[in-house]
């Protein structure tokens, strides 16, 4: 039996990276002559072919759309696609997800395996490596060639295409606001490495509201996670060394650590600290206390990203203009903050 | 441009239902004479084809597992699907999810979308709607045309293929003798419909433990859920009427629902009431009380299909034989239940 030789084989096979695969069959500039040679000559002898997607577009629509998402146990990630899932089939488009599980090789391959004749169109998050490596050709080659692209939630201003986003400063900022009104002098943040597009606008809202309000950023008041199994260190040296009347998390599951690791140390939460997270998700829903935190309304996210991929499909002539649409955010009120 | 006509088109044209299109275009002798006719004739003026499975087997391989689940939003499924993805990167397959939404219309596109040459194999779990109606056509089809299919969790005894799932009456069994074993005399169930195969095999397990134990079950201490978002009337009127001691809910879902609506009427848990849940998502472990409860690992659930679906994949000669494999489960204790 014949098997189709992958991106990845070849990668392997000529030791360098699936990006300069990727590339040289693309012809691109950033790949050394010899190299792009090499590559080709290697992709022709295993009869590897490049996806043509504009030829595939010319002959058929196949109304179905490609999601690709960072993780799939992720609440936020599932609420989108449920939205998703609902505009599609309101409009006759199957759905299909594939996962990237935060590698930017599994983000390329699993475009590249799509985009041939599979689907229209992507609606995609990007993974965290693709947004440390800021390497987005796999996503530029795709749009060139006439697939649309809405990206969701974690996305990049290098690429020019529709998206979906909240405002995670204003949300973050509105957070922070929320505890300073409410008397907090120590309010500390446990947010992501600065490369996660979220994170960092988090992070910045979080400085704003504190400059506004003339509160001193401190250092030491800062926690940067880079990898949630690893958090507990960090945010108990926090706890313990700088005694923060108020912690604002990036997302759920810091807010569920923090909360957690404060009873282990004997801090009540709402008493002695308030929590609030980012993602409305069934943690902060069952945790206890349950968890105030701002909603970034999954399901309105997927169902806008779902509007713009398949209005853009359904159009008669081509438009250059992409749209930005910002989805609001409010704050769900519970038990990890004082009730006065 | 020209568009591929699908089988709902087809089916909404013609007005009858999808799984009557789908069969009349493989000659199925349960359509009648007229109705076949008139399909196919139907399907040639538009120039529907009907997916040619064997065909493409025969000319390529895509290193593609589809994966076809009844919905995302649900902790136990995601994990099945990392478990999936583990195995599938080790051996250099890609993986793409589609979802039924419990819709069995939707299971049948699914299916038809990917059978056509998009994926090596299937891996999946019925749709409630499939259950229901006992319809397996579409995926003996698929099998007939020597792509091979793994089911998980919810499958049917009428489809000849691997399987991988756990023993839920024997799981059932083990908790409510837990219960029985803590001294509790009233010990309820929260169960779904009977066609919800797990939930069946689930309450077997229940009534098995308390005929082994001379208990007596009672039609009144036995709920049955058709809708989770309408099931509070139901329970309430449980907690109620008949004051059970204890509860074993066959998903997590319900027993958080119990545990809520108990403490709405000022029954502690687990003082005056002890809960079992089903599935350990992160519902279980952060809802206040934490939730004992069977744990399905889903992860190796995951993993073992992925196993069984490449080893039949790989195989140099066709085997007729086919496997089921059952994953182990454990009771995780937590607060939900007395720790003496």
């Amino acid at each position: 039996m014949k098997r189709k030789v992958t991106l990845k084989q070849i990668a392997r096979e000529l030791d360098v990276s699936i990006s300069t695969v990727s590339k040289s069959l693309r012809n691109s500039p950033e790949i050394s002559e010899d190299t792009r040679q090499k590559v080709q000559a290697f992709a022709k002898l295993y009869n590897y072919k490049p996806n043509n997607i504009a030829l595939s577009l010319k002959n058929k629509k196949t109304k179905t759309i490609g999601i690709i998402i960072p993780e799939i146990v992720h609440h936020f990630f599932a609420t989108v696609i449920s939205g998703i899932e609902q505009v599609a089939n309101e409009n006759g488009y199957n759905v299909i997800v594939c996962l990237s599980d935060e590698s930017f090789d599994k983000e390329v391959i699993n475009m590249e395996m799509l985009a041939t004749g599979s689907i229209d169109g992507f609606i995609m998050s990007l993974s965290k490596e693709t947004q440390l490596k800021k390497d987005f050709h796999h996503i530029v080659e795709v749009i060139n060639q006439g697939m649309p692209v809405v990206m969701f939630d974690r996305i990049t201003n290098d690429v020019f295409c529709d998206k979906v986003i909240i405002d995670d400063q204003m949300a973050a900022y509105e957070a922070v606001e929320y505890l300073i009104n409410k008397g907090f002098k120590k309010v500390a943040l446990v947010t992501t490495v600065d490369y996660v597009s979220v994170g960092k606008l988090r992070t910045e809202g979080y400085l704003k509201a504190l400059r506004d309000n003339n509160m001193m950023a401190e250092e030491d008041m800062i926690v940067k996670i880079e990898d949630i199994d690893n958090c507990s260190v960090k945010i108990e040296r926090l706890l313990e060394e700088q005694k923060p009347d108020a912690i604002f998390a990036v997302n759920e599951l810091f807010a569920v650590t923090c909360i957690k690791l404060a009873a282990k140390m004997g801090v009540n939460v709402p008493d002695d600290l308030s929590v609030i997270g980012f993602t409305d998700g069934i943690i902060s829903q069952f945790s206890s206390p349950a968890i105030t935190t701002v909603s970034q309304n999954g399901i309105k996210m997927g169902r806008s990203a779902a509007k713009m991929l398949i209005d853009r499909l359904e159009m008669e002539e081509e438009d250059e203009h992409y749209r930005t649409e910002v989805i609001e955010t409010h704050l769900v009120e519970r038990e990890s903050t004082p009730t006065l």
